[in-house]
């Protein structure tokens, strides 16, 4: 049977979502968790990894056991098992040519900026910023990306050169909720580091350090050393992935 | 000179507020920072303690130094030298006779249940029920304590038995926010582990496994053997002092 299972989880603690050689990563801990469930060495297969310190809401992943349990009771067992900070939100049945990986068609990623500096409990939730920004100005420079473009100029240097860099967002928004800065993307896919680049980009034009013409000129290069703005990992989070 | 400060803290990583020979409380962090600022061994006398995971949004303390600095000038440097799960909210320079513990007048707690259980964000800021509780019934078994009370039935059986267990509750509230049910104490002060286990037998009737009556007898006792029950420390907040 293959099973698809969507994931919330806190990065905080972690070495990133891939299989880590010192173990800490939660890919290993979910394998850790299924193997002895199953008596039977279990391998997971994610929509995509996450870096260290990014969090999830919805991650989703597929595993295939002979083992059957109903939806309800892997749950139940795997939240026993797991450590607090991964917490398994649904089991689903589903067909084997299901993928979690080649399957998916939208995810969509948030990041959190929060000028909420005396809060003691958030800190690895959300990147704290000084500034007072221009809602309004983020809002129209990510307007700039939205559509399909090749995203070279946003994503980490050491993707394979050979490897597709074009991308299709959906949509990005920006919102101001209490003392946060909330930047929501939905797209057929994102590379490494994307996100956390385009929202400090976006950050910058509302403080008023890059314009809206430099990151225009910056998308249109397709040059991986135009840009040096990337947002810490620790805001990032994995919200939704749908197939 | 003296100064009062208000500290808000995530006690998580702590061993509690009190000086450990480990060095890991929060009063150690603090006073290790202030020492290195004013280049002498500076001390810090608190509110009150708290327990080990408990948190803080208004904790206060006081200490004295020869160094003199603006009260934003002091909140700057400290917030910078501090861990981030420890914020200095307000410095103020104070007269000699304020004590941050004897001129307190009013505390006021908060104890945090949530049934949130798949959120993998907050297991440390609450305590993670599974029941679904009456609120109301939680509201009428607090109203029992509100008043001066002999609170031996309430407290740590470790307390010196000389000291009075005399303290008066000025309010007891029971909320439900979403998935939290948050209750808020005010008192002119609290025994060691009071707040917890009032917290947990107010539970224990809205979860219908003690009555209004039988807690009536436990307070009555005033016997530390008569009450088993106590919340975890990590769903405790120590909201403010008042003076």
């Amino acid at each position: 049977m293959r099973y698809k299972v969507t994931v919330a989880y806190d990065g905080s603690n972690y070495n990133g979502w891939q299989t880590q050689l010192s173990g800490n990563s939660i890919q290993n801990v979910i394998e850790a968790v299924l193997s002895q469930i199953c008596a039977e060495k279990i391998t997971i297969v994610a929509s995509g990894r996450t870096d260290k310190g990014v969090h999830a809401l919805g991650q989703v992943f597929h595993f295939d056991t002979e083992r059957n349990l109903t939806n309800e009771k892997w749950q139940y067992v795997l939240n026993t098992k797991l450590p607090h900070d991964i917490r398994i939100i649904k089991v689903e049945q589903v067909e084997e040519t299901f993928h979690a990986r080649f399957s998916a068609c939208k995810k969509t990623y948030r990041y959190i900026f929060s000028n909420d500096l005396l809060n003691p409990f958030t800190y690895q939730h959300k990147t704290l910023i000084k500034a007072i920004v221009d809602i309004e100005k983020m809002q129209e420079v990510a307007n700039i990306f939205i559509g399909e473009h090749d995203f070279t100029s946003f994503c980490s240097s050491k993707i394979d050169e050979r490897k597709p860099r074009v991308k299709t967002i959906y949509s990005i928004s920006v919102e101001q909720i209490n003392n946060d800065i909330i930047l929501t993307f939905s797209g057929n896919g994102f590379l490494r580091y994307m996100v956390r680049m385009l929202s400090q980009v976006i950050l910058e034009v509302g403080k008023n350090t890059l314009t809206k013409e430099e990151v225009k000129k910056m998308l249109v290069a397709k040059d991986k050393h135009c840009n040096r703005f990337k947002a810490e990992s620790n805001g990032l989070y994995l919200v939704s992935v749908e197939y």
